[in-house]
């Protein structure tokens, strides 16, 4: 394994600890429960966190800030939060407007953030928790009942922080969610597999001729192992995929991302997103934002997703609120 | 070879189509010369140049725009531009305040700009070359006689850019250039190869277990073949090298970054960043200002640099000054 880690063990401590080193102004941790928080919470404010394992970054530590999510808490690499940490991840923003919590559709993180909620609600905390599945790839999976929750929770995060930001009620902002996450699709492909610190191996093999498409996060199965092929037809399984399911239609004006999974270098981003534009074209649809580079990472798997979101006057105003956060990605 | 990518001799146009489509607001393309300039030139103010081989995106052509450079033109990846492109590129955005045309200190692009700055000059257009060596690594090199240009040219493009947009003339753009290029050091380290599209297979062997200490962007061989070892050890070797070099001294106020090679995800820069944040402050240096990502990359190559850079109250200014362009890196 060859991989900037120090003790594997203390691999999410030590890079968070980073993100604060880096961040001071902005955020604060409290490395007990690897959960990081906005310096200033406005009390009249929803806030809006989320959790779930490492790996995945700038998901979701390094999308902690004002117009983004108030706080956000961490597991291991590929492994729920533990509940406390949920917890106190709640508390530790909680204000009289209420808190969202975000859950990407994962069995693991739906537990951990289900208790979580429960035990602060029994302390008179206002809690809505929201589910994200946006992965059109398989209906079940590995880790999931329904469709797994990957890249389009950057929009769900983005939308509903500009939504809290400007003052909406709990309801309000759970309302953005749900419009986000209703009209939101994403699917992915891998390259390569990606090797966890503590497991110290790779998560799947794959041949050096072969791809995964529709792979989860986590290096879940997708739809089916292929043979590698043109980056245009690679965009156009992805595409087709996405754009089908909602389904997008002719005059719609959409958000379009290419995401990288940790491995995949710029270059190859903007080759993805040169044929996924002229898909766009194709079927009529106007991209009226876009977004390529890393959003929601597998460590260091080479792969890429790609992520439709349908845009009403309302989204689109959201997702151009200003934001700041550890990294530059709204 | 699995890459996003269709025919590898297409692979330079169609990512730089796909930043055309992403940007087409900010940008325009000359596809003739793979050059990409800003869509509104002010004629007053100096423009800034640069270009290089491919495969270091954002480096060059997506740090064009407002407070950074004015165009860029790339060739193949891993190799020079050619001439006539260096040519039209300077033409293309010629102003009468002049042009500075900034060059990383490799023998091909060097001796690209030089004939291309001739041949502008002897129709009458003030230019002024700059080249760039900040990788403390090894004196002379595979490419180079004098050090290479690295990851801290990012800091001279955003340092002319902000001056020269404050209206400052050519010869204080050129003064910003040497007080940006004479106080910032950088060292990369190598984990794995890359693979260049053309060439499909790795641009060099290393083991397993192994890395090389000082590599450069292109792959060139640095100080030392070394065997893997915690990612602090590492962060160390990098940071003496860059702050003995100048030598940084207490008191300092520098800008720290941490630059990803292409291969390698947040989280493993932010390890470093902790480590470098630690040595930083056991030498007094205060972190005035930090850059994590990739700003300089190898393709997909798992690494990273570290480079620092001593501010005054000049540089500190014109680093924080606004700035637009195809990625948000400054």
């Amino acid at each position: 394994m060859k991989k900037f880690v120090n003790d594997p063990a203390n691999f999410v401590p030590e890079f968070m600890a980073g993100v604060i080193a880096a961040n001071g102004d902005l955020l604060e941790a409290v490395p007990e429960f690897q959960l990081i928080k906005r310096k200033n919470v406005d009390a009249s404010k929803v806030a809006i966190v989320q959790g779930s394992g490492s790996g995945h970054e700038p998901a979701h530590v390094m999308a902690v800030g004002p117009g983004m999510l108030t706080a956000a808490c961490q597991g291991p690499v590929f492994a729920a939060p533990p509940v406390d940490a949920c917890y106190e991840t709640i508390k530790a923003v909680a204000t009289d407007a209420g808190v969202l919590v975000l859950v990407n559709n994962y069995q693991g993180d739906r537990m951990a953030w289900d208790m979580a909620s429960e035990m602060a609600e029994a302390e008179g905390i206002k809690v809505v928790q929201f589910h994200i599945n946006d992965d059109v790839a398989v209906q079940d999976s590995l880790y999931t009942v329904g469709r797994r929750g990957v890249a389009g929770n950057f929009f769900v995060m983005k939308a509903c922080g500009a939504a809290a930001e400007a003052g909406a009620s709990l309801e309000e902002v759970v309302a953005v969610a749900e419009k986000v996450n209703n009209n939101v699709r994403t699917m992915g492909v891998a390259l390569t597999s990606c090797i966890p610190p503590a497991k110290g191996d790779v998560i799947f093999e794959i041949g050096d001729d072969e791809i995964e498409i529709g792979v989860g996060i986590h290096g879940e199965p997708g739809r089916e192992r292929a043979k590698i092929q043109p980056a245009d037809a690679i965009a156009k399984i992805l595409f087709d995929a996405v754009a089908d399911d909602l389904p997008f239609a002719s005059g719609d004006r959409v958000a379009l991302m290419i995401n990288g999974l940790g491995g995949t270098p710029p270059a190859e981003l903007y080759v993805l997103y040169n044929k996924a534009a002229q898909l766009c074209a194709d079927r009529g649809l106007t991209i009226a934002r876009n977004y390529v580079g890393e959003y929601c990472t597998a460590i260091e798997m080479a792969g890429a997703s790609l992520t439709l979101l349908k845009l009403d006057d309302e989204l689109e105003k959201q997702l151009a609120a200003p934001a700041e956060t550890a990294c530059r990605i709204f």
